[in-house]
């Protein structure tokens, strides 16, 4: 029996994206459902009754929720192709650990100006001022960091793309985003990071599942628009 | 050449005491470094540069960081002993899933309430009134998913102590804590996760390696008493 997947998933989401590298890298076909986060599917809320959220990977009817685990999953199961994470461990703890690190900190800076639940319930567009710039200040040391620990190598994990990329270059797209909501340039402060994206997205795998750059800040600008300024 | 082990971590750390309960399982021999928080070693400086924070495990001369992230790091390397994490993709999926979830919705309780560098920065003791009834609620919400996924089952994997019991069980020693100070009683409310706690209590890899819950309190008093009510 052929396997059967469904990704719940939407577009813009750099979580959802993480696994559609995954299964792109792969060479795994799924069929791509499109959720409406202001209208979840039922689908959704049972195959994710704990967290509600997107992405959702349901394999065999089996659902895996939370996207580096799911990324995870998949390089289990399928694990002879292009394999993610590296087969040493203090090699897998340490793509493990800066996959962590950038839903710790990179993230933080998203959730600070642009996340939908704060966004709404406070109808707060964005933070402003002395806010704004502390949390800018925050994301730029954060990537100051992936930076550093990047280095010279062409991939995280050194020659080859893997678990770290996949996690990271997702927010890539979204850097059009961040750059023009708070007017800074992320390529002045880390011109290494921003050439590393650019040999990412040579890869077919990571160029067909980010979302493009625009489409992120039309979304960003609905959202602006539908819940006020 | 026999292994290294140096691990650097605090008494009353629910993050510690995770590595401990797996090293215990493995019956690895390590050296155990108390830090101190207010004062840390230019050794935890030097191996945990990102974040700064224990536990901190050095192998061989080699660090990692992150208390999930080591533990799956003993899981592999030691692999032949006490399987922490089941060998089933799906399995292993679950596994992780709970672990994660316990960092996201438990610790919340713990960060409202007690989160030192908010208390230190706004001279916070706990929330109180409206807040701390809302971070209660969240907090009973949490552990009760967490008991409708135990279920009848001895434990979170099945019949065998693993990766889920060790990242959740570490939180027990803090539940007396907890209570004191929100005036309200976890086993009304999850009488199956306190069976569980008991059941995990009786492995001498919990027992020796969790902080007595009094110890707790005392520590949570003495933060209380430096740092104002």
């Amino acid at each position: 029996m052929a396997d059967e997947l469904v990704l719940l998933d939407v577009h813009v989401s750099m979580f959802g994206m993480r696994v559609r590298i995954a299964l792109a890298e792969k060479g795994i076909e799924y069929e791509y459902r499109e959720e409406n986060l202001a209208n979840k599917s039922t689908l959704l809320l049972e195959t994710n009754p704990v967290h509600k959220k997107i992405p959702v990977l349901i394999h065999n009817g089996k659902p895996i929720c939370e996207s580096l685990i799911i990324v995870e999953y998949i390089d289990e199961v399928w694990k002879d192709k292009s394999p993610l994470l590296p087969s040493d461990p203090y090699q897998r703890a340490k793509a493990r650990f800066w996959a962590d690190f950038v839903d710790k900190k990179v993230l933080f800076f998203f959730c600070s100006c642009f996340c939908l639940s704060v966004f709404v319930k406070k109808k707060i567009w964005r933070t402003k001022g002395e806010e704004l710039e502390a949390a800018k200040k925050e994301l730029i040391d954060a990537l100051e960091l992936l930076e550093g620990e990047l280095g010279d190598k062409p991939y995280f994990n050194g020659d080859n793309f893997g678990f770290p990329d996949l996690a990271i270059i997702t927010f890539y797209s979204w850097f059009h985003t961040y750059e023009t909501c708070a007017n800074f340039s992320i390529e002045k402060h880390c011109p290494k990071l921003i050439k590393w994206a650019k040999r990412c997205m040579e890869r077919e795998s990571v160029s067909k599942s980010l979302a493009d750059p625009v489409t992120v800040y039309e979304f960003v600008l609905m959202l602006k628009k539908k819940y006020g300024h």
